[in-house]
């Protein structure tokens, strides 16, 4: 069975990887040649909506997916008539728009943060009068990694705001204060069996994930969030892995955002879960049997971001897992991530505390 | 860093997989085209001893090592002067012939089974005179997975197994009542740092292995082999991973035979060992620091012979790792292998046999 793949970045790289051993093949479609997928597997080079290139993917693949969730809808449009396509790609759209996004929260009650629309000035002066300061200010579309965000601590900050990203559809959002974050990832199969993995706890730093520590153990929020997925994947009759970033608010989830995908916060899953986030996503979207979520010891993952460490230094840290994507170095691009799997939480967190000191302060 | 391989089965495929996420590429070369190395990584498609396809080899790779020991010599002569190879060739040359290989036993004073150089009708009449029966008569080279072989009982055998075998050089090998057969994995390092997996305890069926279990626990045994091993590696300066199983007589170990290589009884090392035996070839080689040979958990690895089992069965089956190797199904080839994890050897075992019998009577 071939998987298409529309986008060829790390995380279709580790999609390639996890999918070699249970036999399947792929064949991705990117703008370029070199990308972290293509270096392992087959790729289409061109436009994602170039009709000859999405004919021969549909052709020669027996179910499409997508590891960015910017996937053009012309692109999807032309697929869907010709192809099986998973996540379905109302998933996509509504993760696409973060407008649409927080409503399905609303629609599903699951706890979010307040937002209004901004269209314009008035609209914007409008939002921080009825929901409040400090706020966040983002494009609706297209933003990830930080990117097309401004923060609003007084009406004054208004004005530049608006400059910086006024002229396509806005959304305004309370800026809630937090204590900190978490995501849970879930898998969907065909017939609607339904696995969640246990929780993540996130720390960003402007606005990248930087570390990632699993299993997070708290069994009211692991509740509330498989029941927050559960409701979020049900909705969408959903096959594949999704993930929604919760903000943990003085011991309640708030939904932030998803993510119709495998997620960089659940990285961790290939050395510290039975079966990987990769492997799960490629079992939902062929048919196949969903893997155990369950975890093996206590993970941490640090992402790799701007430069490579050396490798011999890397390396030679015991039990080290490197996964390094490929990639040209670059400020902020994420080049690849490290997992660490340990017997207890506090070995895996001192550990992870520790990698992370020596690799921001270049001692590896 | 580019990878060259001589070979593109399963091992090379599965080499591939493990050296990706440490940013290494690959080149195979191998006869045909489709081959489980293939599938994943480029390949050079020709004669191993094409002298274009070697020089092409050896100017785009920084190091050549192999996934089957029958690479042919003239290719290697023709690569030693222009490129690194590893693991050494003279163990490669060892390992092709088992009169070289026992003699290398005795000299190092590794315990083996007797065993007498046969290239006549009457070397094999004073081979059965002086070492006596039951006995195994081998070709000295190209055998493997049980081809080659002749098992003597008594005198009357001797006609029919030289009218099988003779012709070419054989090894005349007394046959030791042994109680299990154990295989022992180590790697070494460009620097002489040397690393040993737990040891694998073996079940063969019609000379082709089956199921494997690891840890095997035997601090005695353990200790032995580690020693066997250090020597070989040590004698050969040796780069990579080696094999060497044994035979377990009464509490002894007797070597059988090594494998210059990456080997199938430590296919557990990929879920059920901190570093699998591929990375660590790769770290080896490459002149990486040498990852831990832990063992995580207790793991139990089936081969996959002849054919495939139904793949909704198998995957179906709690925490089971598929390995499917692309090929072709064909009576006695190995098609994948399984592996599953467990917390306790009593419940590796249970599972193994379980599945086992399952998949031979064709309920998977």
């Amino acid at each position: 069975m071939t998987i298409g793949v529309l986008g060829a970045g790390q995380l279709g790289r580790m999609l390639a990887l996890a999918g070699y051993p249970l036999g399947l093949d792929f064949l991705f479609l990117d703008r370029e040649a070199g990308t972290p997928a293509h270096q392992v597997a087959p790729s289409l080079l061109g436009s994602f909506t170039d009709p000859a290139l999405l004919g021969q993917l549909a052709e020669r693949c027996s179910v499409i997916t997508f590891d960015w969730e910017n996937v053009p809808s012309e692109a999807l449009d032309q697929l869907e008539a010709r192809a099986k396509i998973a996540p379905p790609r109302v998933a996509l759209a509504t993760a696409q728009d973060r407008l649409l996004e927080k409503a399905l929260f609303a629609q599903l009650r699951i706890p979010t943060n307040r937002t209004q629309a901004v269209d314009s000035h008035a609209d914007l002066q409008r939002a921080v009068r009825d929901i409040g300061l400090p706020a966040v200010l983002k494009t609706r579309r297209l933003g990830y990694d930080g990117k097309g965000q401004q923060v609003l601590r007084k009406a004054a900050d208004i004005d530049k705001a608006w400059r910086e990203l006024g002229g396509v559809p806005l959304l305004y959002e309370l800026h809630v204060p937090f204590d900190y974050e978490v995501s849970a990832i879930a898998v969907r199969g065909q017939r609607g069996e339904f696995a969640m993995y246990p929780l993540n706890r996130n720390l960003h730093k402007d606005g990248i994930l930087r570390l990632t520590r699993a299993p997070w153990k708290s069994p009211t929020l692991e509740a509330a969030a498989r029941r927050y997925l559960r409701k979020v994947m049900d909705h969408f009759d959903y096959v594949g892995v999704l993930t929604i970033e919760f903000f943990v608010c003085r011991g309640r989830l708030l939904a932030n955002e998803m993510a119709p995908r495998v997620h960089n916060s659940g990285h961790w899953t290939i050395e510290g879960a039975v079966t990987s986030q990769f492997e799960n996503h490629l079992r939902a979207i062929a048919g196949l049997p969903l893997g155990s979520t369950a975890a093996r010891g206590h993970s941490a993952m640090l992402n790799l971001i701007g430069s490579m460490p050396a490798q011999q230094a890397l390396l030679a840290e015991p039990g080290l897992h490197l996964h390094d994507y490929g990639k040209a170095a670059r400020p902020g691009r994420k080049l690849g991530h490290l997992t660490i799997v340990e017997a207890t939480a506090r070995a895996a967190d001192i550990r992870a505390a520790r990698l992370l000191r020596r690799i921001e302060s270049r001692k590896i």
